[in-house]
């Protein structure tokens, strides 16, 4: 029997949601016009929107667990590299039919990482189409602390959070398209199905970093856009980007170093410090527990320019773009 | 040529959102992970989400400019039948191909729109796929005068905003399954492609109305959720529902009635009032300039019950769902 948008929306998200997520500052969530809530005073709203369509973004066979984990890590990831508190989510769910035992799996693993991130989902629509979940997050920085991609300075040092490339390995793993020891394929697989939004990273980052983003289209990719938002160039060590072990016995370490360097979907944050503030960045991440490297310097001038142990790289990869 | 996702964003979206809306609570807007945004002190978020798919919620052969004008219509209602002021959009836009003549004309459509109504398109995604289009719009409401659907009591008299059907009609006009005068045709499918979002009839009910909400799914649908909401029952009198002459005279009367409260998409306010605020409703929406009709009242018990000149109605249309 097929079930109607309203019962699916009360059925899955909106009992839930509201259960799982007792926010105080969401008056009211799911289930009239609009959502209203309440933002913090001398806050100021981060708001961000993220696609994500069947077989271009993932995989027809994925999870829907997963899927909904993703859906959510992508855009709270956004949030993190503005130096964000997550705090809403809305939903909007295009479904190819009504399929119930899909549904009650995405929405349990949407409730978990909105329960793990202590965030609500307030609001959604669902629709009949092919495969494609919107997601839009909304949180907020104290005034005046959001941190921007345009603020990075020559002399500033260039940082990234955890690893760089698993992901894009973990990719082409589940593709078909490499080999990996079971081990190193479990790792890999899930850096690319669970990346972890580096929330905590962010919100430390607040008055220490210059600029930052998210990694989402490669540190290649990624890094230009600092570079042009702050009229920089920046100097890279491709041996000091950082590498998990998986990644470098799976395809040796210098395609470790090119996929790290164009792949994809690390969800990762790069950022600059002045160096005035590197010994509060040490503090600061080190309290978060989450491990940083530094793998160059902004300089005057533009572009990106490589190093490999010092000498100039010209053949370094150049990230790719989605469309 | 191909051009990329950053330069798709940049030509027709950034550029031109930020040039026709300088609104000076958009602190940044498209162009970095996030838009950082200043919502008003002593004010509440409103926040809703809407997703237009081809084929389900428009026609393949609709312009560009008027599927950007709906979208964003559609979700304006949304804010305006919960008494807000809308700020903010982000536009999630789905593409088969990188139509650039295409883009060109949807961006138009939708700067008109949000210039209009002096709102800012401040985040977005474009992605490859099946053309869908989800909009978040944004606005505020003074703390505590939000107005939701579970306010109606007993005794409270029961209104909508201008005429109801004509968009029904003119969407059976589109689809050349309805006749109609030159005129009449203009009239109807107009009202179907370009629905007026109700903003100030919305705020001019802040503190008057004890429930709003808009009608998308036709009044019989969308009048059982505030019954349902506020545990109460409706007593309409169908002859008192507000009809255009455009759609009298091309359905006849007693289709129109039908029309009127089987049919969807009109983006009216249907909302419930008081005998102690009717007063205070004549002034605000007679200065607002927004027609407005009395259909019938809100009692004790359940249900919608139907009356035509005072005699009960069994016959009366329930209306449909989208899914």
């Amino acid at each position: 029997m097929a079930i109607s948008e309203f019962e699916l929306i009360e059925r899955y998200f909106r009992q839930g949601c509201q259960r799982g997520n007792q926010r105080k500052d969401v008056l009211f969530g799911i289930g009239d016009d609009a959502a209203i809530l309440r933002a913090p005073d001398n806050n100021q709203l981060v708001v961000t929107t993220d696609t994500l369509v069947e077989g271009i973004h993932f995989l027809k066979q994925i999870e829907p667990a997963v899927l909904a984990y993703k859906s959510v890590a992508v855009n709270l990831s956004d949030l993190a590299a503005m130096g964000a508190d997550p705090a809403w989510l809305t939903l909007a769910l295009t479904l190819p039919e009504s399929n119930e035992p899909w549904l009650a799996e995405f929405a349990a693993g949407l409730n978990q990482i909105c329960e793990y991130y202590g965030i609500a989902l307030v609001g959604g629509d669902t629709t009949r189409g092919p495969l494609t979940i919107t997601l839009t997050a909304m949180g907020h920085v104290p005034a005046g602390q959001g941190i921007y991609r345009h603020g990075a300075s020559p002399g500033d040092w260039i940082f990234v959070t955890g690893h760089l490339g698993d992901s894009a390995a973990g990719l082409k793993i589940l593709h078909g398209d490499l080999a990996a020891s079971d081990d190193h394929r479990e790792f890999l697989v899930t850096r690319h199905l669970r990346p972890t939004p580096r929330i905590l990273a962010g919100r430390s980052l607040r008055g220490i970093a210059s600029a930052c983003m998210d990694i989402s289209d490669g540190l290649a990719g990624d890094l230009r856009h600092i570079v042009k938002a702050s009229q920089v160039s920046a100097h890279v060590e491709i041996t000091d980007v950082p590498l998990s072990s998986a990644l470098v016995e799976t395809l040796g370490l210098e395609q470790a170093q090119r996929v790290a360097i164009a792949g994809g979907e690390d969800y990762e944050l790069l950022f600059t410090v002045p160096e005035a503030r590197k010994g509060a960045l040490m503090t600061a991440l080190g309290e978060a527990g989450v491990s940083h490297t530094c793998i160059g310097q902004i300089r005057a001038g533009e572009g990106i320019h490589y190093y490999r142990n010092g000498e100039v790289e010209s053949d370094a990869p150049t990230g790719f773009q989605h469309f």
